[in-house]
């Protein structure tokens, strides 16, 4: 591991919590180079929906590498993105009733944000954009606006402007209602709140702590973007594809989003890839005004459009909420059995996890978990949630294996 | 191509140049779907140094998928980023005689961009970084914020600042010495400069219509940020990786910037992959103060130590700048013969063009290149420029079959 | 009035409510060139509360001018400045045990302002300044920024940045605990609240509607602003020197800022001046780090110091919330008698009005008044609200004579 | 002294280089509180071009208080204001060909800056202004964006944006061609620089060290700024009022900015007053869209009205530029004898000025220079000119003095 410690930047993180070195990995488990195997209820934090090297994805994938097709080509027409295209609007925009154009941004979720702040303003001829407290949307500047981490902040070395953060839900416990300060600053001409170009929310706060916003207070707040002309964007980029349940994890509030964002596990195989969803009438883009090199990574099409086939039917989403289920049942026992060091079970779907009162617990229940060959990781603004992301393709026995080893480990790290 | 049409956004741009569908590619050619096949003068963007889907490194990237290695691991350790990192060291680093650490960002060279501003920010506590007319940097609002180009600046939809923009070499056509407004407003306490964190630099302005940097300026500007304490940051992501000779681009120049932003060609096979080289002393960032879902896409790592092996020796280098030789001869000889028509030969190595007087004949050049089966964009703040940047790996045959179609669209664009 | 319409700017805007030709003014009377005289319940938006033309300071201004003493001396020593900081110190700052430096800034309250926001700023490294909804600081860019107004943001032309808005008391109608948000958000890592440098407040919000927080509201905000770290800035230009009472209208609450903005009603003649008043230890300024050609306009200081003679004891004080509850009463009555039209009464001391139900009716009953001998404005984010801010020298028969025409007024908006 | 030193801020300036206390002045001349008097070669900083308490002003102005004419009215209309536009127009406007309406801005330069930022962003729609080199246009953080000096920007405590500098006429000692780099941005689509709103510019920059553009300079910039729709505002703040010799320091290069800033002698009398001069279709404000309390300061308006009788005639001009030699022919002997370390004479009309090689020699200059009783200061980025600026009205035998006393300053600051 010297290598890594004398040529790598200081900036790697999560190597710290997992010293070892990881060589392969097969559905939800990963080994070292010792052949060690662990758990993943880590998901490349998200990105791994369907586990590590899927079969049937990894057969799409080899036999358009071992033919010669198209890896890169920017932006320009390809077989793979056709068929991508037309399986994405076949599987997922029709079922739906949506009918979003579709742009494929550089590889990242932080472009697919950045394009999408771009297009809301440059609709909209305005400037602000509200996010909420605790949102996370990436790294480069544009998205890092709209975070609200102040360790991560700080690393622009410039002010983060043209943004204004509002509650998310239940920020203050309940104590005040939902919206009424966004409202009232939007219809009073003094309230200092220049008029908003667009809102971005995450439905489940992912990085912030799992925080959850509920179906009626994602309705209101479509409803409030509707009435005062802001665009509503939604970052799916962690909770889409699957993780919360439905493909979209708007679909079960109902609401239609004027902008969605969506990378991690597009891909459906680890392969970087990103694209931004638009209403058709938004797409005021020029030819080329926002590009990147890697938007036509097509080999990532490939595997995405392979990953499209566990969303034909309903069961993917079924058996996600089940084993969602599964989860909260778990972690909802852990939270009563260790009722004044465990806040609460945060999250939905496949996105779950424990908030602890001492923040540095949920640390050392991440590490007690790794000594017991399981992979998770923390979340929130101080590192106090101990987040469970199992790949959706989990099987029941792994899922029950890895909720032993966090049981064991939340009591370790407890006594400790 | 309808489905594109519905379905993709307006801001898709290179397939308006070449309306086909591309399905498959192999060294210097590309084939669409109907079988035809294409010279490739573009190269994807410069991503494709070694041209597409290489045998020596395809066949590493199979066997690693094939053994279902890891394909996405964040920033844990893993064997292909440990031989990645070993690998670089030993081939690029060490020969000469460089002590960089390496930062995986985001897997594209905005990424890497920002990254590296926010650094260069962090570390200096100023804001201010000074950038060149006719950059380009990328389309996150960091990047975007040093990029020249008026359309591109237009589609921040907010203003772009804590940047200022210094002219680039021979941009006054030789009427004003080098550096000269640059120092005087570093040393002038009323220039109403602000001390600068940073200077960032393309040695040759891919996008910014091949203008080259000499040698001497260069060095120059080195030592003016050596003696104002402002550090340099070379954007090497479309010149780095050999497009002009040297593995660095700026290595002919005796420079050691700073801080390098590499992408593109980085991994060899067009898999999205970015770093970002620091002087060790500068790494100052927190672990995870900037990060992001793909920057630990091992397969890009497979291919880009398998890239390295071109860069034992000196053969490569030798065999670009001899290529670069006979393009800038067929350029010379067009430029004289459509002396009024063509303004003259721009860039170096592999990263050559020409400008036409008036502007709209350098995107001719390029439709009639595509009808005769040649890929070719154009680059420049009008367009102006018509730019050849093919594989290094180009046999001669194809150079020469390649440069007498460049001969005949000139001809045809220019009788049009 | 044609040469005003035809070369004055289309900016001025009192003129239009009144449309006559003032010449002079005595006391609370102020008189048109036609020899029409107007009780004066507008008092130079607060910058005459000794009235106009105060014989005792008038005799020291005449003497001071004749004599030929120093007119305009920047900041230079002067023995009217001497006589100021004397007199300020012994009469209004050691009596209260403060113990505040004096800034002499540009002499109007937004330059006072922006002193106060450059100072805060840079004694704490911070960028953020916490405004309050309704806010009004002044029109320079600055101040600008922290003013809630939309129209008045809008004439900015460029984004306004560094400023977090938070809800003045009762914003929310007491739907929501005080500070609650605000202090959720200064103590959550992930708030996306940059620390802030400074807090910036009004006791009573003139221009934003006469919007009053109570003493606990402020109380709280005070001891906020310690526990976080953050300056409080307390911006008395318009409720300051006496206004609502005391001279400095947060002595009630019992608070002590860190900085106070005064300007306005400071000279006590209408003569321009304005000084920014900071904790010793605040004072990080380098000699001319913030200057001004008019920072030491003298004839000011003189009536400055001649008005002070009004402090000396409790009388002032008193008379005005004397004045304050025969106002209210008055006001209370029509608010009662209009209840529907009316929503109800709002300031303190000799800063009261009314706001009504249809902005426009505001405007009526200042339209009705001007008819019938009396100036007085609106304010408000809509100009809802009908404002009181009568000379505080006004003798009891002049206000229940302005009483009497407000109370005619209001009748006749409504009915109309 | 001590109350001074324990009361006011140490951003006090002035009195640190005049350790003194005046109380008394007239014409040319300023007295101490012992008696000593001093020839003005300040005149509050070009404040007083018509010198102390000038007779003729004041018998108006005693003459208006003793009547109890208005003093403060906002921008309702009133006799004095009327007077003063009526002559404004008559005596300046119309025998120059002039069309301008005029915005009367609170009574400073910095805010008659920040009033023609904010109108020439909100006509034109864009964000940018084009500054010079060594500029200085005030301290409020609108006018302080635009100004060159470091030490006064660090003051600000945020970023100063939205600005792009370029270098005023001779920055670079004729290197380089005039507005060639500034040309080539605007017409390169790739230069970064966004489209400007604005140019401005001061036609001798007072405290920028006096450098002075020449006419033709001042030409071509007009010129390029017709044919960029860019406006020109020109900041004649300092050399306004007759300071270069003509009303306006810019009409000898024939040149009709589009906006016009004037302040400081403008009342002549030291009474705080600005205004804003506009293009008539440039008039786009909305009433009360920029305010200000003290914008409506009646006493300035009867001094400035009387003194426009200056400008009847060209009597006033012609003193002004034969006295101007007299002051070149001093200096430039100056210069002569002492010519390693003196750089130079500086400036125009009477605004001129010595540079020296060591800045701080001017430093010394100005305080041998108050030990013979004469006041001076240095401007320039460091300082380095001993500035002269007497007022206009000064005898010929009072310049003799003032200049022989300046002979005998710098002989003894050379000799130290």
């Amino acid at each position: 591991m010297k290598v890594f410690e004398q040529t790598e930047s200081e900036v790697r993180s999560y190597c710290r919590s997992w010293p070892t070195v990881f060589s392969r990995a097969q559905g939800s488990r990963i080994y070292d180079e010792s052949g060690r195997g662990y758990l993943d209820f880590f998901a490349g934090a998200g990105s791994l929906n369907y586990g590590h090297n899927h079969p049937q994805l990894k057969l799409k994938l080899l036999g358009y590498l071992v033919n010669d097709e198209i890896v890169h080509a920017l932006d320009a027409y390809t077989v793979a993105k056709r068929e991508f295209l037309e399986t994405f609007r076949r599987v997922v925009l029709e079922p739906r009733g949506l009918d979003y154009k579709v742009q494929f941004t550089g590889p990242t979720g932080t472009n697919s944000v950045e394009a999408a702040l771009k297009l809301a303003r440059k609709y909209t001829g305005r400037e602000t954009v509200v996010s909420f407290t605790n949102a996370f949307h990436g790294m480069t500047l544009g998205s890092l606006s709209v975070t609200g981490n102040s360790m991560k902040r700080g690393g622009a070395g410039v002010p983060l402007n043209h943004v204004f953060t509002m509650p998310y839900d239940n920020y203050l416990d309940g104590a005040t209602p939902d919206f009424m300060l966004f409202e009232r600053m939007l219809t009073d001409n003094g309230s200092g709140l220049d008029k908003p170009a667009a809102v971005i929310v995450e439905t489940v706060q992912g990085e912030g702590g799992l925080n959850e916003a509920s179906a009626g207070w994602l309705r209101s707040l479509a409803d409030l973007c509707k009435r005062h002309e802001m665009l509503l964007i939604v970052d799916d980029v962690q909770m889409g594809c699957g993780r919360t349940g439905p493909f979209f994890s708007f679909e079960d509030a109902g609401i239609v989003p004027d902008i969605v964002c969506l990378s991690k596990s597009l891909s459906g195989y680890g392969l970087p890839m990103a694209v931004t969803l638009m209403r058709p009438d938004l797409d005021v883009w020029e030819p080329g005004e926002h590009n990147g090199t890697f938007r036509g990574f097509n080999p990532a099409f490939v595997t995405a459009t392979a990953a499209l086939a566990f969303w034909e039917g309903e069961g993917l989403r079924e058996q996600t909420l089940a084993k969602g289920e599964a989860v909260a049942g778990a972690l909802d026992a852990l939270a009563d059995e260790h009722d004044k060091a465990i806040t609460g079970r945060r999250g939905r779907g496949l996105a779950q996890g424990l908030a602890f009162t001492d923040p540095p617990a949920a640390g050392r229940v991440c590490a007690e978990a790794f000594e017991r060959g399981l992979l998770m990781e923390t979340s929130g603004p101080d590192g106090e949630v101990a987040k469970l992301l199992p790949p959706l393709t989990i099987t029941d026995r792994e899922l029950a294996e890895g909720l032993d080893i966090v049981r064991e480990s939340v009591a370790a790290a407890l006594e400790a």
